[in-house]
């Protein structure tokens, strides 16, 4: 009886793996020779999933995203109050930062597709389509917060949302280069989202 | 008579050809041969001023941050109240944006040093030393606009500070990679700033 390969499956161990060598030996190191040999499969296997290094980065990211999606969710769930959009929103906010040494290597892989995709616009054309939803979620967001009066109602909800999402990806950057700590970019993040679910008297 | 060479000048004109070679064709095409031939000199002569890429870079980079303070200067001058220090704040966030060709190459040789300090710390030493300038200026003008009651005094300058340079660094990175135009980007900044501003009853 031949072997049953669940694909699903095949690919997101190289994901894995990927992981796995940009975190022990930094993104110049991610080839698909060197996740080939991390996965203990052969460069062919890995060419048949993905053509190119940008598919598999690009699937690498598309596995972060749903992973951190999962993060958030449970650290929601584990929340005080897990249906506020406040709540939410820190928990968002916490996964957009290297908190961990899984976030850290999550931003550097994105860093890495971000420069890719800068020199190709094919591949920005890519990266741009989870933007969208991002956008629409967290203004959904404010705007429920809005109407149960916990951010006022005169604030423009999806420039706010822009803000904590600038901010975030802004304060990220910062904390990889090392002009805050992730602990000190996170109390500004939480500051900014204080701010604005305060200001209702 | 020997000639007398401006070092100085040298340098900056080696910066404004490796400008040039961004701008024209990519940070890929960057390296010291490229901007040699940019530049009209030989290998060696660029090698005279700069031992390595980094160290190119880190000069450009540096040379960039000059003339960018020398534009914020102006546009500082030339605006309606050159003391107020929602103009200063204003102009430094407008450079910092990616708002024409020049401040978007820039910011692609900061994202290229940026890129080459996260995998080498002797790199982003150097990187980080205009930082805590930066941020104290940020945080001396918003302390200023306090004193003159046209920011609230309850608010925590350095975070606020903080608030604005992530928020600019993340909106030039998101402008780059498409998700706004930039002169989006600058409204959302914009706004931000104005809230600040406009929180005194």
């Amino acid at each position: 009886m031949p072997k049953v390969v669940d694909h699903e499956e095949r690919r997101r161990g190289l994901a894995k793996a990927l992981w796995q060598v940009a975190k022990a030996r930094g993104m110049e190191a991610v080839s698909l020779r060197e996740v080939a040999a991390e996965a203990g499969v052969s460069m062919g296997t890995v060419q048949h999933y993905f053509k190119t290094k940008d598919d598999m980065l690009l699937y690498a990211l598309e596995f972060m995203n749903e992973e951190n999606g999962k993060r958030v969710r449970e650290r929601v769930l584990a929340s005080a109050d897990p249906q506020s959009p406040y709540e939410i929103l820190h928990a968002c906010l916490v996964e957009m930062l290297p908190m961990d040494e899984d976030s850290r290597t999550g931003l550097l892989i994105g860093i890495a597709y971000f420069v890719r995709a800068l020199a190709d616009p094919a591949l920005g054309e890519v990266a741009r389509r989870g933007w969208p939803n991002l956008r629409r979620f967290f203004t959904d967001m404010i705007l429920q917060a809005q109407k149960a009066g916990d951010v006022p109602a005169d604030l423009h909800a999806a420039h706010e949302a822009d803000i904590l999402l600038g901010l975030a990806e802004g304060l990220a950057s910062q904390s990889l280069m090392g002009h805050h700590t992730p602990q000190e970019a996170l109390t500004i993040a939480t500051y900014r989202l204080d701010q604005l679910f305060t200001r209702v008297s």
